[in-house]
C-alpha cells in the first residue's frame, strides 16, 4: 500500500474538534454538552438571506463566475466603501469560505519554505493552510497579562528573515478577541514596508467591536496597498457559516489575477450560497442592534463570571465573541477531555477548546481555554457553574 | 512591492476560459456566441432539488459536519451500493465540488515533487491542482486515431520513476468522451500492484455512457482497494454545476483519515448545496431517460454533422458529453480566437476550446478543439453550419 504523504502527515488535526469523541460519549451517557468550543453562534440568519433562498427561481443551477456573481461582488463592493475601504468589484474575489480565500492568498504569494510571522495564540486552522501550502509559521507569543496585545515591534523584528513574505493578523482576533487599535496597524505598516512583506488580515469579526471601540482595517493604511490582503467571511456577520462564503480583498492587481488561476481551477463559489449573502448585504440595522447587543451583554455576563471564580482568570475581550482564559489547572488538554470525560454536575458539562491548539510555540497555552460566547445568557451560566464545579473537583487543579 | 510567489506564476490559466474576453468582444459587436467550449450543460436541474432548496425550514445556517450531512453522506452510499461499490458513509467525504476532491487527495498521498501520470488529453484544472500541490505531471498521449483509447502499459511503464506516486484517469473522459474498458481498468490493476500506486479515477461522467456500454469503474477493481481513490461530483449527474458539490470516496482508511484534517481546517462543505444534492438522489429515472436520450441525439448528431465537414474527423464518444476533433487548421488556438475575433456569418459565431490546453505535451493537440455538446440540437445546427463556413474563410487551413 503506498504511503501518506509527509504534508498530510504533518497535516494538524483541528483542536477545536479533537475533543468531539469525548463529547459525543459524554452525550451518549445521557450527559448535556455546552458547546464553548465552538464558533457556530445561535444567533439566527437574517429572514432576507432564508427568504432569497426559498425564493430561488431558475431553471439550471449553473457554475456561477469564478470570481464570483457580479451582482454580489458589485454590492459587496459598496459594503466594503461604506466603511471607507476603498475598492471596487474587481479588487475582491467571492471564495469558498474565508478559508478558501487564505488558501489562495498563500498559493499567489508565498513559495513552499517561506515564512509567515502570526502573533499566537491564532486561530488554529492557519496551521492547517500553511501545510497545504508548504510555507512555515514563526510564532511570536501574545500575552494574557496585557489582554493579547500587539507584541513589540521588536519582537517581530527579531523573527524576520530571509524566508519571510507576511505578516497575518486576525483583527478582531480570534481566538483572544483582541482588537488591534489603529496604532499598533501603523507598526505593522512600518514593519511592512521596512522588509517589503504582505499583511494578510482575517477581519471576519469587523461587526464585533466593542465599547466604542471602531475597527481599523489593514485597508485603511496608507502607502502599503499593494502589500495588504484582507479575508473576509460572511459566516459570522449574518451567522451563516453553513453558506460558505468568504472574499479576498486586495488592491494589488497581480494577486487578485494569480488568485484568479486558482479560483478558475475550481471552478466558482457555491451558487447558493452567494444567493444568500448577496441577499444578507440588505439586513436591516436592527438585526445587527440586537445581535451586538446580545454579544455584549453575553460578554459582560462570561468574563465577569470567569473572573470571580477563584483562580480564573480572563481579559475583557474588545471584540469577535471568544475569550482566552487561564484556569488553575496543569493542562488544558487534560482538563477540557476530563471535563467530558470524566465529569459532569446536574448530569451536565461543557466542552472548551484547549488554548495549546491555538499556540504554535511547544508549552504555550498549557493552562489556558478559549471560551466562545455563542450561547444564550442562562445557558452560559450553567455552563459558568459547571466549569466552578469542574475546576474544585479536578485533580490536576493547581490552587 | 513584494512578489507573487512562482507556483502563481507557474498557475495555468484554464484554457476554456482564456478566450472569453474575445467572446466578449464578439458579443459587444452584437455576435450571438454558440458557447461549445464548457460544460455547463443547458439541461434542467432535477424539481426535487429545486424543491428542496425552496423548501429550506432552518433557523441558523450552521456549518455542516466537515465530512458532510451525514444524512447525505449515508444516501449517497447507497447510491453507490447500487453501482456495486462497497462503500458506507465512512468511506467518503463530501468535498466543495469534486475539485476539492482533487485537491484533498493530491495533498494527502502526494509530497511535493512526486509524479502523477495522467493519459493525454485531460483535465485541464489537474494541471491546477497539481500546482497547488507542487507535484508533477507526466503525460502520456493517447491518440485521435484509436479514439483516444489507453495507450499500451508499456508506455507507462517507460514513464516510471521512483518519484510516481499515481495513475489519474477520468472515466468516461473529458475531453475525449473515452469510456474505459473493464479490460484497460485491468491493465491499470496490474501496473498499479506492481510499483505500489496510486489509482485516482474521476467518474464524475459515470452516468453519461452510450451504445449499451456499462461503466465499469475503479471502485470495482479487486485486491487494488487501498490504492484506489475516486472523484466524484453532482453537477453534471444532476445538471447542478453551481452547487458545488462533490466526493472523495475511498476503501483506504488512511487516506479518508488524512483527506479529513484537510476537511477539517476549511470546516464545512457548502450547507446549501448539500441539501439540494441530496434531494438530486430521489430524481425519478424518467429524468436520466430524458438527459440520456438527449445526449445520445445530440452526440450522434454532433459528430456526425463534424465528420460531414471537409477535412474534420472526429471519433465517436462513447460517454460524456465532449469530443475532441481534428480540424484542417494550422493551430487551433489561433483558429478559435480567430473564429470569436474576426468572423462571424449570419451574425453569429462558435466558442470552442483550443485542444492544446489539454495536452501537457507541448505542440500536442494543435490541430484539435474539444467541443461540448451541453447545446440543444437546433443550437448544435448552427453552430456546425457556422464552424464549418469558419473553416472555409481560415486563412489558416491546410487542406
Amino acid at each position: 500500500m503506498p504511503t501518506i504523504s509527509e504534508r498530510g502527515q504533518n497535516m494538524p488535526s483541528s483542536p477545536i474538534r479533537k475533543l468531539v469523541p469525548y463529547a459525543e460519549e459524554a452525550k451518549a451517557r445521557g450527559v448535556k454538552v455546552y458547546h464553548l468550543n465552538i464558533g457556530q453562534p445561535d444567533i439566527k440568519t437574517p429572514e432576507v438571506a432564508m427568504d432569497a433562498i426559498r425564493n430561488v427561481d431558475m431553471k439550471v443551477v449553473e457554475y456561477s463566475h469564478s470570481a464570483g456573481i457580479e451582482s454580489y461582488r458589485k454590492k459587496l463592493a459598496k459594503y466594503y466603501q461604506n466603511l471607507d475601504i476603498q475598492v471596487d468589484h474587481n479588487d475582491l474575489l467571492v471564495t469558498a469560505g474565508g478559508s478558501e480565500a487564505i488558501t489562495f492568498a498563500f498559493m499567489s504569494c508565498l513559495n513552499p519554505g517561506d515564512e509567515v510571522i502570526i502573533p499566537e495564540p491564532f486561530y488554529a486552522n492557519y496551521n492547517g493552510f500553511a501545510v497545504s501550502a508548504g510555507i512555515v509559521v514563526k510564532p511570536i507569543t501574545s500575552c494574557i497579562e496585557n489582554g493579547f496585545a500587539l507584541p513589540a515591534i521588536e519582537e517581530f523584528e527579531k523573527l524576520i528573515t530571509n524566508k519571510t513574505k507576511a505578516i497575518v493578523i486576525c483583527n478582531p482576533n480570534n481566538p483572544t478577541g483582541y482588537l488591534y487599535s489603529e496604532e499598533e496597524l501603523n507598526q505593522l505598516k512600518e514593519i511592512v514596508i521596512k522588509h517589503d512583506l504582505y499583511l494578510f488580515s482575517d477581519e471576519v469579526y469587523r461587526e464585533f467591536c466593542y465599547d466604542g471601540h471602531k475597527h481599523f482595517s489593514a485597508m485603511h493604511l496608507k502607502g502599503i496597498e499593494n502589500n495588504v490582503v484582507m479575508f473576509d467571511s460572511v459566516s459570522k456577520r449574518y451567522s451563516e457559516c453553513g453558506v460558505r462564503i468568504g472574499t479576498l480583498v486586495t488592491k494589488n492587481k497581480q494577486i487578485i489575477a494569480t488568485a484568479m488561476k486558482f479560483a478558475q481551477a475550481r471552478l466558482s463559489p457555491p451558487a447558493f450560497g452567494q444567493i444568500a449573502a448577496e441577499a444578507s448585504l440588505d439586513t436591516p440595522s436592527s438585526y445587527f442592534d440586537e445581535v451586538y447587543n446580545e454579544y455584549i451583554d453575553r460578554r459582560n455576563f462570561l468574563v465577569e463570571g470567569l473572573n470571580k471564580i477563584e483562580g480564573v482568570y480572563s481579559p475583557m475581550p474588545k471584540g469577535a465573541f471568544y475569550t482566552v482564559a487561564r484556569l488553575p489547572i496543569d493542562d488544558s488538554d487534560k482538563f477540557c477531555k476530563w471535563v467530558l470525560s470524566e465529569f459532569s454536575y446536574n448530569n451536565q458539562t461543557v466542552m472548551m477548546a484547549p488554548a495549546s491548539g491555538f499556540y504554535s510555540t511547544p508549552g504555550q497555552g498549557k493552562n489556558e481555554v478559549r471560551i466562545a460566547y455563542v450561547l444564550k445568557k442562562e445557558d452560559l451560566a450553567t455552563a459558568l457553574e459547571t466549569l466552578e464545579k469542574a475546576l474544585e473537583a479536578y485533580p490536576g487543579r493547581t490552587l
